[in-house]
């Protein structure tokens, strides 16, 4: 059962924060009150989160292939639910990235209080190391991340059983100091909480995306480890609701399972052993993101929705780019929000919700099509999944707006417009280069249309020059060197050594005084001087300087780099890049 | 003699701070004890810059045509100790940026005490202000600079007069409130109070670099303009120093000059007068370095110190990239040390002060060579600017050391290094690009020695790879296509449609599953298939897209850049880049 924790880790270390969220959420208002209300909000959550486990059974039973939600939304819902469902869990990646970080280094600051001034650093630390691991392919190292997610469910199971064995020991915890407003609790309370809460379910999802992962039968595997996970989730989310209740633990300055831990055992190797394993579990969860998102990516650009860089399945390249900017933007959210969970919750949770809500109703609408065997229940428990995960992304929606939730209820549309538009994009060029049956027959290759003339720039004669004229005779019968000085004393002795050369080439000399080499060309090109003939094609030899270190190329290129972009503006003019090898 | 404020700003902008830091030096010690003291020391700066003044009045006339101190350097010393006056000047700008901004921000968060907690954000705010204006030519607009040098001159004259007619008249300030450690003032106390008020003197050197810019007789009028600079330095340098022991300010949590402002004028007009034109001066300080230090690269660049994009002088490109080296630089430094003029004025002066000694020191080994008329009180004024230098140098050095000079003693040296190595490598680089006459006379492009074989990548038959074929025809008889593709049935399409192009060019198609395209390609020209003749070149054309708008770049070519660049480290390979323009 290896498979369970490696997808577990993002599901399980939601415990870390969903629970103390709830607590914070109802405290500073309603005070000591709040404990008593914390089981009757964690109770919906489990509610919700049985269903959501019933209704995702379903998808693995036909999505053996994996049933992302894009996939399954794309596929029942049409195209637009698919990209909606898309842009949703881009967001939920990056806050997953952002959330499970400030969480885990929450613990660590708990514990370690001296920590606490630098938590933003240590955050960003910890990006920038799951950013290079991933770069340099620390996933082939996941059989090794199972071993964290058992030491933190036997840390978490041992409190659990510590925690209420004390009790029952007659230990009595300590009246909370509570600063709160002593208001009633109102439904909106209990709402807001329910929405933090909301947070406990997050990572559920990544089973189904794994089907294809399990051994075989897979299908059955996959289902099991998804019933596991959620009595897992169940067992440790309800136990420390309610240890939190009976221990009167005040969150905030810090964390509530180190605040427990703290009562249950005291300064002791267990203390530090469930903060250090919460902590791990945490950055497991942040990197499950590191190896989703680009992945996600991958599938969207094979289709053209993001840009076709991210597309190769399995090259470092496209993989490293969407680390890149995963890592780039979620430690902009964490150094926004200063690494602050409470705040950084306000924005989790609705963009899963929504693909939760996309793809269950994408179950829904395939029984109410295909009527299968058995399509009622079926489409029963779907719909009642996909009923609750709306339910749930409104109140998230309504409660949380204020709390940053807006950010994303105006980013996902955003997102979504950008993504179509790079389609449409894609799909002009594809029109644009097609080439229709006539145009296929009457492509005549291999009679010369045009004329093609070379152009070799030069700044003195030396071995590249000679080596370009030389080239740019191979390919054409009409070349020109052409040549930028400063002055007419430079110029002279240019034209004195290309003399020497005995080469009919002409030689043409302009003026600069900064010595740009696009805009004489250019003007060049178009006076009466060059003779240019429309269709013709100009082929502009840039020799580029390789060299052997790294500073090396900061020296060189820039300016050929530079000349190169500006030519290829024109559709006539074509750039032969030419290799000269040098040392040092 | 507008030509005295737009220089001005970066010499006397430095009243803003060197008193202040004097104070600053000796209260936390000595207590009010101190303010006896610091007529002594100011009068030890004002002895410096009466020396400092006429040395340089003597370079100005020898140098008409600008006598920067890489220039005077070089030209007296030798190539290292212009090196050695290029790389310290480098850290003066980049230092008199820091300063002068962060000084600037501190007389603002002086007044208004509000903004305190954003002086980090509202200073690199500044850097922004000044990179983007100077990135769009704000030098243009130079003549306006006079103003408010003008403005701040008033400004203090009346600070002046007014502080000491308000004792005059019999006003007592309040006596000051030092936690100091009460002990007596060492040698070593004052030397150090000396170190930052040397920082007084920084920008008296801009006059000599800008003699041509004077209207003619522009020797004369420099002169004339330098003098004032110094006179008018010594009064409100001095000036101040007084104001400051007779109202007993004490600096640190807010700036010197707004406190003295506060005492002499209260909150009213005056007060906010004296506040915002310091702030303003000490901006336009910050913006003289951004004039200046790209002319320095690109005179250095020229000579082949420093990477030669910087050197085309007047072209926007090589500016843009000095002003955004500054801007980094300047703004990581101020981050660093948070804004915080005492911390930052350690690694001040050290650097100017090295290129006053160089370029002092230059002049008097060119009386001592040259033996002109005169040559012996010339050569005593600019031995007397050397010899006072240098002993500024070792004071700063020895007393600044653990206040972060010996960060800048670390860095030129390093700086050098670098800039010979960089030097070196050009040359070398000249050297291996060096002809001959035996192989001028050789040379003989006429002849072709070579085949050129054409290789067109395509992934699809499209217009773009038709294209590219016709182009490939008509530089060469030998072209070949090829093709990568993940499946035998997407290979099998594109052979079908290319059958129907009836073209004899051969098509090669080679399989990858991720579409890699430069191994297999590599693989096939180095595969006995090809056969490959050592010597022939080989183009591989590449067609790149080129679209109307910036983002729909980011979703092309960056495959194409990678294939370049790959192909490119082989020198038998020449990458023709074509041109395709879409719309859309
Ligand atoms: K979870
Ligand atoms: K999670
Ligand atoms: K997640
Ligand atoms: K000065
Ligand atoms: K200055
Ligand atoms: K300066």
């Amino acid at each position: 059962l290896w498979g369970l924790p490696i997808l577990a880790s993002d599901a399980i270390s939601s415990v870390a924060y969903a629970g103390q969220e709830m607590l914070l959420v109802m405290l500073p208002v309603a005070g000591a009150l709040a404990y008593d209300q914390l089981s009757l909000v964690s109770g919906a959550i489990i509610v919700l989160l049985l269903i959501l486990t019933l209704s995702y059974r379903q998808t693995i039973e036909h999505y053996p292939n994996g049933g992302g939600a894009y996939i399954v939304a794309k596929d029942n819902l049409g195209t637009k639910a698919g990209v909606t469902a898309g842009a949703a869990l881009c967001i939920d990646y990056i806050l997953t990235v952002a959330v499970s970080i400030s969480s885990g280094v929450e613990q660590i600051t708990s514990a370690f209080t001296v920590l606490k001034p630098y938590t933003v650093i240590i955050c960003i630390a910890m990006v920038l190391f799951l950013m290079i691991g991933n770069l340099r392919g620390i996933r082939e190292a996941s059989k090794l991340f199972g071993l964290p997610a058992y030491a933190f469910m036997i840390a978490l199971l041992l409190l659990l059983i510590f925690g209420f064995a004390k009790i029952k020991g007659g230990y009595v915890a300590p009246e909370p100091t509570i600063k709160s407003l002593g208001e009633p609790i109102t439904l909106i309370l209990l709402l807001r909480a329910f929405s933090s809460g909301c947070t406990a379910l997050t990572g559920v999802e990544a089973v189904s995306n794994a089907v294809p992962n399990f051994k075989s039968p897979s299908v059955k595997y996959a289902k099991t480890v998804l019933l596991l996970l959620s009595i897992i989730i169940l067992v440790l989310f309800g136990g420390t609701s309610v240890l939190a209740n009976m221990y009167h633990v005040v969150p905030g300055e810090r964390a509530m399972l180190v605040l427990i831990a703290e009562q249950v055992f005291g300064h002791g190797f267990m203390y530090y052993y469930v903060t250090i394993t919460t902590f791990i579990i945490l950055i497991m969860a942040a990197n499950t993101a590191y190896s989703g998102f680009p992945l996600l990516l991958a599938v969207m650009a094979k289709e053209g929705f993001v840009p076709r860089q991210l597309s190769m399945k399995g090259d470092r390249l496209s993989y490293s780019n969407g680390i890149l900017f995963l890592s780039a933007v979620a430690s902009g959210l964490i150094i926004l929000f200063k690494a602050n969970v409470t705040s950084l919750i306000g924005l989790y949770a609705i963009g899963v919700f929504i693909s939760f809500t996309l793809s269950q109703a994408g179950m829904l609408r395939r029984w109410l099509k295909t009527r299968g065997k058995n399509w009622v229940p079926k489409a029963i428990v779907n719909g009642l999944g996909a009923l609750a995960t709306t339910l749930a992304v409104i109140i998230i929606a309504f409660t949380k707006f204020h709390q940053g939730a807006w950010v994303v209820i105006v980013l996902i549309p955003i997102l979504i417009v950008l993504m179509f538009r790079v389609k449409r994009h894609y799909e002009n060029i594809r029109k644009q280069l097609k080439v229709s049956q006539k145009t296929l027959d009457r492509a005549d290759i291999n009679n010369k249309v045009y004329t093609n003339r070379v152009i070799v720039p030069l700044s003195s004669v030396n071995k590249s020059s000679i080596r370009a004229l030389k080239y740019g005779k191979t390919i054409s019968p009409n070349v020109t060197a052409f040549c930028v000085a400063t002055d007419e004393e430079s110029a002279a002795k240019v034209q004195e050594k290309y003399n020497e050369l005995g080469t009919p080439i002409p030689l043409i000399i302009k003026y600069n005084p900064y010595r740009k080499v696009v805009e004489p060309l250019l003007e060049f090109i178009e006076s009466a001087e060059y003779e240019y003939k429309k269709g013709d094609i100009i082929t502009v030899i840039l020799p580029q300087f390789v060299v052997k270190r790294w500073w090396q190329r900061l020296l060189h290129n820039q300016t050929g780099r530079y000349v190169e972009r500006k030519l290829l503006k024109h559709k006539h003019i074509v750039v032969a890049v030419m290799p000269l090898q040098l040392n040092d």
